[in-house]
């Protein structure tokens, strides 16, 4: 046998790469010094170096989520992943879930669970909806609600659920909010709770925070069957990161060691500002934005201040014009991004994400010039 | 509600990594030039530069399988991942598969068949042992074979399956050995073959070439039933990856974007040095490494040279010492990793992986020297 395909051209070329400013919902620019701790050496995932990462790892995590779950740690994925892991080790064919549905994080969790052979109910509130508790106090297996949508950027107002009441598990998806909004795994009862990297935390996307809670942890040891990711599988998962009572580690799989760096350096940022202080940034600068933008014309999609994202902002998509066209002229002319909806809320929305180290008020000046330009310079119909 | 976790104390300290030759079964070190690109800006996974790069990345992932399969790409994740990507695409529930094993992943590919339902056959060689064609070439649906075993560094004999003929699919898990050691995937009519990031790519750890066949797809995209991970659904994948006819990709999953940078970066380097240079060098290194073990009088532990691993060698553990105190007296005063065995492998050898860039006759040498040192300086029972 001999080669057939030659070594491909395009690799001639040298990688190059634009800097950006990434305010969209993510991923968000990566600070200088969460990009050189992803730059330091290889070395081996079950290195005592390596666990010792991994368990600085869990205390920020536990800090960051406000829980003292022994069974925190970080998934080798993005938040998608996450999303799988709480699902497929929580669920097993024929249980019931309910997911509240109101953007495309909902709808991808009815996809999941029932893709594995659970029953699923729904409730579903329009884009830019929410529901409370009472929508949510039904009868119920497992409720997954997220903490917040992106897609829509609401608040979720039904925190306390008081899940054991119904011998129910509570999962929150908190992928775009937590770090930047205040949120209490523990006190708020929260059984499964997970976010990615590469939001609030300005760590590259490839690593997803999780926690699961003693009730949690009941469930999932005592299932009647194995779930059926053996990569997401959390008797393996929480040997490998430490968090079980067993006396050594298994190889499992690879861990991405060096986004395990950059994860703990984001980690750091974090608690080296204190969750108190981000949460009172990020508020105070989205409300400053919020203001810029009413005082411009603008529209704010989800009505009711209180539910509003401090860390994603939705904006009804200005009347006349072609969305696509304005997040368009936004990155070409100011190398800024900016986005459209997701699912639901597509054609509806303009999607601005100030997350991290990039929620400051310069850069909500800088958004809000780039959005005053693109009105003047887009095409605007004249209906 | 107040903050109930403090900030961890063990985030104030800076993160420290050492410098250490990888010279286990993987990861690899990783070379400057892959890391500084892995450390380039963030930008989104949606924006055209991503997709050139994503369009690269299946270039070089093409050159490097010998392939011109449409659906080529990276999976998020690591080798695992892509095993069950593979493994969750191709099978149904109620499907036959036949996994050949001959160590720990063999055993893995089983229980993820297993898992998700499908009928398991199994033909077991002893650690170090292999299959022929004529072992494999019965009733079939799904064949997994092994292209090597990292845990006993053989490799697989029975690369020309024909499965046509049995109208079943060839997988190959090729994880620890390709790009070090001959595969053409088109002529050897492979239907999946994966590997990872960590290994000859030398980039770290977190992202993993696969490849599916006209006939895999044929298989996949005709499923009665969707595929149990919405993560890992090649529908979708090969959409994101820009594998199909799809006049535009739909959000998927965040893709780790800077894990792209250094996986482009890797192919880079391989395609520079040609596939068949890389080969011949993996290939003569072994060689001299093997001789170097067998003049201090140890033995290697696949007899039949045409079968053992240019990448990974695997050497019987020296008689009457204790494996753990070698691999540890090794690390701790040079600085320098190898292993033991792994699965059914554990006890019988020690591993040493020479992979990519490490594939050099300097880095034999060291390897041999603080070999001799240890079973100098180790204890040596009186047997």
């Amino acid at each position: 046998m001999s080669l057939s395909v030659p070594p491909p051209g395009c690799l001639q070329k040298p990688l190059v790469v634009p800097h950006r400013h990434m305010f969209g919902p993510g991923p968000s620019n990566v600070p200088p010094r969460i990009l050189e701790a992803g730059a330091k050496p290889v070395i081996g995932h079950m290195h005592p170096e390596t666990f010792q990462i991994m368990s600085d790892i869990k205390s920020g995590i536990q800090y960051m989520f406000q829980t003292r779950n022994k069974v925190t740690f970080a998934v080798s994925g993005t938040g998608h992943t996450a999303m799988e892991c709480a699902i497929f080790n929580a669920v097993e064919p024929g249980d019931c879930v309910l997911t509240a549905v109101n953007g495309i994080w909902g709808e991808r969790a009815t996809e999941i669970a029932e893709r594995i052979g659970a029953r699923v109910n729904t409730i579903v509130a329009p884009p830019g909806g929410y529901f409370t508790n009472e929508d949510i106090e039904k009868v119920l297996m497992i409720s997954f609600q997220p903490h917040c949508y992106a897609t829509t950027g609401v608040m979720a107002r039904c925190l306390l659920i008081y899940a054991c009441r119904y011998n129910s598990l509570f999962l929150v998806d908190a992928v775009a909010s937590i770090g930047g909004a205040p949120l209490y795994m523990d006190q708020q009862e929260i059984d499964i709770l997970y976010t990615g990297s590469q939001k609030v935390l300005n760590a590259p996307p490839g690593t997803a925070p999780i926690s699961f809670s003693e009730r949690a942890c009941q469930k999932v040891f005592n299932r009647k069957t194995k779930p059926l990711s053996f990569f997401l599988d959390l008797s393996w998962l929480a040997n490998y990161w430490g968090c079980d009572d067993k006396p050594s580690r298994i190889y499992h799989h690879t861990g991405p060691v060096t986004a395990y760096y950059s994860l703990r350096e984001s980690l750091t940022v974090l608690s080296e500002e204190g969750l108190e202080n981000s949460w009172k940034r990020h508020q105070d600068v989205a409300e400053y934005f919020h203001q810029g933008l009413e005082s411009m014309g603008l529209k704010l999609f989800v009505k009711e201040k209180s539910t509003r994202l401090p860390t994603v902002t939705t904006i009804v998509a200005p009347h006349g014009y072609d969305w696509k066209e304005i997040t368009a002229y936004i990155m070409k002319t100011h190398n800024l991004e900016i986005s459209g909806g997701l699912g639901p809320s597509v054609g509806l929305v303009l999607r601005v994400g100030l997350m991290g180290g990039n929620s400051s008020k310069a850069n909500v000046d800088m958004v809000l010039a780039a959005m005053r330009d693109a009105l003047k310079h887009c095409h605007k119909s004249k209906v």
